[in-house]
């Protein structure tokens, strides 16, 4: 294999999405994995409970390259504009079920005289912002009923409202299980009484979908939640590690690397793997310990525990010791393979077309491809 | 269009890399281009002097992806390691002029037995560290001369010491013209230290190649050196522009993206282009004007200064005022187009497949296509 490149781990990956099914079947909730993280059609057919279905997406290509090998059953997680609607129209009428999110009057009157224009059905869910992350009513706010109803105000075809959706994206800066507990407490509770208030006000809301990974994972109840949307559980990173959600160990996805050169009086062992392999991604940088750009492992992917990637060029990494200290570097010349454990999985993905696929003995047993783009 | 997606100004292109030829021009120096930028064959074919080039690239698959364009004369210029040597013969034994960059005794013996035994002639520049900022040799350094001679320790065909090459890379931390000024006579009298003694030892070195858009944009003089290797001066971005190599306005790379919602009371716009689309790099976190990840136009690309992108999720951007204030959105409905200048183009360029190039009156006229990988 030409380096960098990179590599997934197939039996923890396998270990990693039994864990959470484990998890959600003793709560009795549904998954609807996110694809985003994976990209790839053999790893979302892994995740998924059926061929069909169901996933979330985080871009319109995803929905459109995933229908395309047969899944039907689609949210599409990030707010919809005008602009998008054409193409969300084309896989509905393809008979793909893709509910979109909204959180505005001014967004729901618009999709309704668009799909009613079109003859479509559009499945809608309502954003709530549990946590203040980002987008999404309050689980309170008076607006979530006026959006409920301009959804409706367009009596033929058009927009359906099919419940709520919300997103803890602020559960990546817990600290400690009890935050994390609290946070996926928040997010279930928010979410509910959201969808609670529709039916009050006569609106369906059948749908009660909540998640982010850490909330996924430490969720003690998740009563009236009718399903939960993860992703990065698929491969786990380094972020994930460093909120305790997974071990070191449990990482599936790592980057492949060859040694091109030595700084000895500086302790730098100079890589291949840059940030165009690794991500500009320091999601680590606030959490207790900082993993600089990678976290370095062995060939065959045992962790070398005082090694990080420190610096990042375009096409070079630089590992050092966390301490800086000059060490030896004997056991390291040029062309050593080295693996580099991502901070964040998402984004180092997103670096590489296509995923190496190791068996249990470390293997290449399988090339995966993997899109990107919009 | 459907968002995001990269936009390039054709007209804002053009006149940035009449700027840097004629600079160089005035100096005497011919200009190596890094294609890494960039990775287009047709930003390629306006960076290099001919259409054979010559060119820097920082991948092999760079190199094979030109080469198979018509580009015959390329510097790969991130140091080579025992793995990538049949990649290099390949293309050295298609006739294309492929010099690679080694800095050890190591690998310098390693590729002279590899190009003896396949009987090909690998040109070789030797990397000196004329800042500290990653790989090479101090110019001075004792090694130097046994690098050189290890190259041509195996008799028949071989290696073949071309010279050296040096990149300023530290010169991205400068601050002010002075800075600038004296990082650019330090790479350049680094260089021509370093080429000096391997002549003076009896080792041809006719190339001197230096370069970093700031040191090029900055040197006074460049005596002694035969070529200047820049890259991200075709685009710019605003790591350029706080440096002051550039103005915001010459900025020629920008990200359209769309408005999705609105949380007024924080006083957050959010839009389609999250990380993915922008990039994780945060270079301008270190200047003395953070741009948080990039820095938001209106459609035609007028520059709205109060507006930064402060976070960006992977496919949500939010918008707010640098002091963070609440403000009226009320000419950014859902569906408004906007325009991101980033931070580092080379990075935003990557998370896309291809240009978007618009003409002086801001019309697409053109798509043009980039590769990534390895």
């Amino acid at each position: 294999m030409d380096t960098p490149c990179l590599l997934l781990d197939e039996p923890r990956m396998t270990r990693n999405l039994a864990r959470l099914r484990a998890r959600l079947d003793a709560l009795g909730v549904a998954l609807r994995p996110h694809l985003k993280t994976a990209k790839s059609v053999d790893v979302a057919r892994r995740m998924m409970p059926t061929p069909a279905g169901p996933a979330t997406v985080s871009t319109l290509k995803e929905a459109e390259h995933f229908a395309a090998h047969g899944v039907t059953d689609i949210v599409y997680a990030v707010g919809i504009e005008p602009g998008k609607f054409a193409r969300v129209a084309a896989l509905l009428e393809r008979g793909v079920e893709l509910a979109v999110v909204l959180d505005s009057v001014e967004v729901a009157r618009a999709l309704s005289a668009f799909a009613a224009a079109r003859g479509v059905r559009a499945p809608v869910l309502l954003e709530i912002d549990t946590d203040g992350h980002r987008s999404g009513l309050a689980p309170g706010a008076p607006e979530l009923l006026d959006v409920a109803r301009a959804l409706t105000a367009t009596p033929a075809g058009g927009a359906t409202p099919r419940g709520v959706l919300t997103h803890a994206g602020e559960s990546y800066a817990c600290r400690g299980v009890a935050e994390l507990e609290a946070m996926a407490e928040q997010e279930r509770a928010g979410a509910v009484q959201a969808a609670t208030r529709l039916r009050a006000a006569g609106v369906e809301a059948p749908v009660v979908s909540v998640g982010s990974t850490p909330t996924a994972h430490f969720a003690r109840a998740l009563d009236g939640v009718t399903e939960v949307r993860a992703g990065v559980h698929v491969f786990f990173d380094l972020v994930m590690a460093g909120l305790g959600v997974c071990a070191v160990d449990d990482i599936a996805l790592s980057v492949c690397t060859s040694v091109i050169g030595h700084q000895a009086a500086r302790g730098w062992l100079l890589v291949d793997a840059g940030w165009m392999a690794l991500s500009r991604d320091r999601g680590t940088a606030a959490q207790p310990v900082d993993q600089g750009y990678g976290l370095v492992c062995d060939a065959g992917g045992r962790v070398l525990p005082d090694l990080i990637v420190r610096g990042a060029n375009q096409e070079h990494g630089i590992i050092a010791r966390r301490d800086g200290a000059p060490w030896d570097m004997a056991a390291f010349p040029a062309g050593t393979r080295l693996r580099i454990l991502p901070n964040h999985a998402c984004a180092t993905a997103a670096a590489h077309d296509a995923y190496h696929v190791l068996d249990a003995r470390g293997d290449v047993v399988a090339r995966w491809e993997r899109i990107n783009g919009w």
